[in-house]
């Protein structure tokens, strides 16, 4: 039997309220064991709601991470259900972890505690945005380091490829660096080398694609830095939102009607954000995850370690 | 009499045949006096079209910027149709600088021949983004400088509230750090620094905001750096354009109908984006503007610079 999905009970905007739900979803629909890290009194406490006390193993933690916090302190780092949890990944106790938590204190607890994979610079958050004709582009870095080198910022199409091979079922993802304009040189200082990078590594690289581009479907994998993947991420989010409501505003559609493309975005499509680069599988899913999101993450993230064993490539 | 707009007729995708059509549109149905600068054969040819030989007065230029270079070579520098407006205006022969030419190669002519303000350390370019509620909100710097100092994207600020002012009519422009957390303190190198600096600058600063709130309308200026507004800008065109196409896919409305909507989002609504920090004013039309559009601009450029010459304050 493989080890178990280590949820991190205390992330997320709704806490152990949704991610206990999550959890005993994804093992009693899905068959995905949970192990739940966390207060090992509130997680029993939300067990018996559901009359499933024992059903799924806890790993106490006695911090938590608040999800508005300024990155992770000390205590955060060790003694918290995000330190707790990876710590278990780490260990080989957990066969993944997932969490709805503070993406930075993921990424600084993921580090710490499951340890980057041989030869990767930092850790990049994969996830994947939609298109109109196709499956979607793999965007790298959506926010786990806000001011790679150019040297990481290329690492990260290796990342952003493999993610593509094993996730997409794309056999030789074409890859695109954002900037501001297409043309080869065209961006700020750290595209440009990146771009040059790039150009040496064995990815099929299709040069600069700008911010049009993004939900074009023109590459398989979008590499750039995680302030502007960010921004960008957050900024899709934010204009099919405006957009939509226009749409209704105007009367044109119904809001009901609407919801179905507003779906065709959601990244729980794909169960979140995966944190790519480590010895182990970390998946990070939206602080508003409701409990069926949290399952799906749970879910994601097994067939993800699943990939991983298997796939997982050295990073030149 | 106030002297004429000078407008790039060799720039734009469609060159002389929208721009010479949108200068005699601004002339004609607008009682904006343009002066054309380019090849003045070329130019003749096309107002001959029209039966308008010798309606609009020529400025020759030898030159052309092609609109995907790789910026403004020494040639273009001195003798485009760009270079040549803009001396026209920094001699004070032209009232404003109108072009749908490279940007990249409009900022380098625009300092050279108009010059920088008082002070000021780097251009900004401003747009006017949509938002649900309200009139929008002015995003500075959307591609002008793509790599700036802090000290400069702090500058932006005011440059974007002085435009709010001027062309919003807002008394007292809120301002917004775009950044990848709302909390202070968040973002990378440059944003974190810049927001220190902005607390101390003489505008009403409401902190960082997300991707997510670009089109929210929460404040009335967007401040960033012009690699990460350049990809925010075109994500919003992207990202407008597939959502719209999802719903006529669906089934769900008309093509027609979401026209509507799409053109809430047309930048030309304020006339193309605004060259701020430089002594006259300078107007950017997208490339592919159509004459209506190019005459557009050329009115938003008038106005502008009455704004400018009233409203221009010294920045600190």
């Amino acid at each position: 039997m493989n080890p178990p999905v280590v949820l991190d009970a205390m992330g997320g905007d709704h806490g152990p309220v949704a991610t206990v739900a999550g959890a005993l979803l994804a093992w009693r629909e899905h068959g995905v064991p949970v192990m739940l890290a966390g207060a090992s009194d509130v997680i029993d406490a939300e067990l018996r709601k559901h009359e499933a006390l024992g059903e799924l193993p806890v790993a106490h933690a006695d911090e938590v991470v608040p999800m508005a916090g300024s990155g992770a302190g000390a205590a955060a780092l060790t003694r918290s259900s995000l330190a707790v949890g990876c710590a278990l990944v780490g260990r080989g106790e957990g066969g993944a972890f997932v969490t709805a938590g503070s993406t930075g204190a993921a990424v600084s607890c993921a580090v710490r505690g499951i340890g980057r994979a041989p030869g990767v610079l930092r850790p990049a958050l994969a996830v994947v945005l939609p298109a109109l004709r196709g499956g979607g582009s793999v965007l790298v870095d959506a926010g786990a380091t806000a001011d790679p080198s150019p040297a990481m910022v290329a690492q990260f199409a290796l990342l952003g490829a493999g993610y593509a091979r094993a996730v997409l079922g794309r056999p030789d993802p074409l890859v695109g660096l954002l900037s501001i304009g297409a043309e080869p040189g065209k961006g700020n200082r750290l595209t440009r080398r990146a771009e040059e990078l790039l150009a040496g590594l064995p990815v099929r690289f299709h040069g600069n694609i700008e911010g049009h581009d993004a939900l074009a479907g023109v590459v398989d994998v979008i590499v750039t830095d995680g302030f502007t993947g960010n921004v960008l991420l957050k900024n899709v989010e934010g204009c099919v939102r405006t957009t939509l409501a226009m749409v209704a505003e105007a009367g044109i559609a119904s809001p009901g009607r609407l919801a179905e493309v507003a779906r065709r975005y959601d990244p729980e499509t794909h169960g979140g954000a995966a944190l790519l680069g480590l010895r182990g599988t970390v998946v990070v899913a939206h602080g508003s995850s409701p409990p069926a999101t949290i399952a799906r993450a749970c879910v994601v993230a097994r067939d993800l370690a699943r990939h991983d064993s298997t796939a997982r490539e050295p990073v030149p």
